[in-house]
């Protein structure tokens, strides 16, 4: 297959030679797989991802022109803006913090709630949330990009044989791009690869502390968000916060947005959320799904207290902190897309 | 000199060979010159441009981290954001309409207004004013970059015997990274050097047109912007609009604006303004200090009705339309920067 061919150069080029190697030292950790899952319907091709590219960093898939999908999942930093909540367009805030993009591909449903089963799904609604990029519909995207020579040709090149230049193909080309943004090659990594001295003295006490403390019987599998043999759509779940009484959940609000049941309003849901990834969680501040927690440390505690009704020593924070760090993976190495051109006209603000 | 040695691979990679042929054919037109004008004090160098292009992407320089100089001037694009004023933190709106990065290194002075002598002025004011990146004080500013470890490091490296991290090193290493964005190799510039190929006939007319209606009488020098012999810091200006009892006039509200007596409050700089780059400017719509005019063909018409008291054919604006587009250059290919990052914290929201 030629979509086959284009891509092998293109992901060992980004995603070096990470394999998956299960851990027989320590349940349920592994280093990252170097690719991850690929749905039958949407192969990854050299082509897809390039365009998939342009369209994540084109500000004019927002209704103004001023938001991308790199504007609040930079992957110039950390694949997250740092903020506790996005700005979209015309200065809206959103209610959830935004999550990075890194290795989301790994997961097995998206969103804090995890309502999106794909990243295909994913990516449909900041474009269309009016909060967010504010595309009034999946037709005025389409119309707009329709405007744009160079899209209308490469949707033609890489889509021509399934739909051309239709929302879904959007989607579908985000979604490839997203495939390869993914960062292994951490301390973690290269530690259960088999180099001992890759990770300090502090992180390896920090990585047996998170199993004696209880955070990986959440924080599991090769991207610490949980089991990745779930199918694809089904979250893993876990209620957050489990343990209510005491001033954490007050002062961060903790227990103010319901997560799962604003989607699903079944009461099983209330306070339900996805188990979000580990890695590179120390570039990743503010914390939660609210961004109320400005530091990892305090993250920590309050994982510890609200999760396992635990009281940390400042010792045992420092360690576990110690070994988030090491899973701070490489970026993968890339060029800066350049976004195909109008002549004479602006498709914005028509 | 190791700061010289150290640029010459970088630009003869970002400019490709264009040199500064005056033309003996057509007065005042020439190709693009290999190399902007460079002050004394911000002599360029390989670190400089690297540390200025991270800063240039990095929307941490804006007070809510929503905002960078990209956002508004898009090299991925055009180097402007295709929009008729830009957007800063907030929501807000700028007044006027943000001018292309590109080839802003060979103006005399910057801003519509041409009230900034260079680009280091230049990249003062975004970052300061409060409708754009809105960050308080240039302390402000410094107090930030700070507490990037990987800034701190960068600045000692690269500024460690002029001052290290402080604003105005800020704005040399963001000036020296614009004054690589340039755009050589344009059609035109291809034919200027021998290629007698690669203008249209189209084109062909309109090089003579804009001569023949008196367009470039300003929209002269290798920038179209008029003379680059001027001292730097003297804007080249121009009253516009010059004709005003015309229906466009009123139609995009061109003499609201005062231009650049809101800076000097003189009353002979009324209405005067920086005789803006034709260079990629089919690219750039839509058109004039307000952005108020949206294709290219209708701003050739105003230009011609308001400042020579002309009206065009159609095919004359065809023409010109078509030579304007011959001055399409070609973006230099980057690499995508890596921000440095901050550890189990954010910089923002404090």
């Amino acid at each position: 297959m030629k979509t086959r061919k284009c891509l092998y150069p293109v992901l060992s080029g980004l995603m070096g030679l990470a394999l998956t190697i299960a851990s027989g030292q320590l349940l349920a950790m592994e280093a990252l797989p170097a690719l991850p899952p690929v749905p039958a319907d949407n192969p990854l091709s050299a082509a897809r991802i390039e365009l998939g590219r342009m369209l994540y960093f084109d500000p004019r898939l927002s209704v103004d022109g001023s938001v991308s999908c790199n504007s609040c999942h930079n992957v110039m930093t950390n694949g997250t803006d740092n903020r506790p909540v996005s700005v979209g367009v015309k200065g809206q805030h959103g209610g959830r913090s935004a999550p990075t993009v890194f290795n989301a591909a790994y997961l097995t449903a998206q969103f804090w709630d995890g309502r999106a089963a794909t990243l295909e799904d994913q990516a449909r609604g900041p474009v269309l949330n009016p909060v967010e990029m504010g595309m009034p519909s999946a037709s005025a995207v389409t119309r707009r990009l329709q405007r744009i020579p160079g899209y209308v040709d490469s949707f033609a090149e890489v889509f021509g044989g399934s739909g051309g230049l239709s929302f879904d193909n959007v989607l579908k080309a985000i979604a490839s791009y997203e495939r390869t943004l993914v960062t292994p090659n951490s301390a973690f990594d290269r530690y259960m690869r088999g180099d001992k001295a890759a990770m300090s003295k502090a992180a390896l006490r920090g990585m047996k502390q998170v199993e004696q403390v209880g955070c990986t019987a959440c924080h599991n599998g090769p991207n610490f968000a949980g089991p990745v043999a779930l199918p694809m759509g089904q979250p893993f779940l876990q209620k957050f916060p489990t343990y209510t009484n005491n001033a954490y959940v007050k002062k961060y609000h903790l227990d103010k947005d319901t997560g799962r049941y604003t989607v699903t309003h079944k009461v099983e849901d209330k306070h339900m959320w996805r188990v979000p990834t580990w890695r590179n969680v120390a570039l990743t501040a503010p914390y939660f799904h609210n961004g109320s927690v400005k530091t990892l440390d305090e993250a920590v505690r309050v994982m510890a207290r609200t999760q396992l009704n635990k009281t940390l020593s400042d010792e045992a924070v420092a360690d576990i902190v110690a070994f988030l760090s090491s899973l701070t993976g490489k970026i993968p190495p890339q060029t800066l897309p350049v976004l195909p051109q109008t002549v004479g006209m602006s498709v914005l603000g028509d």
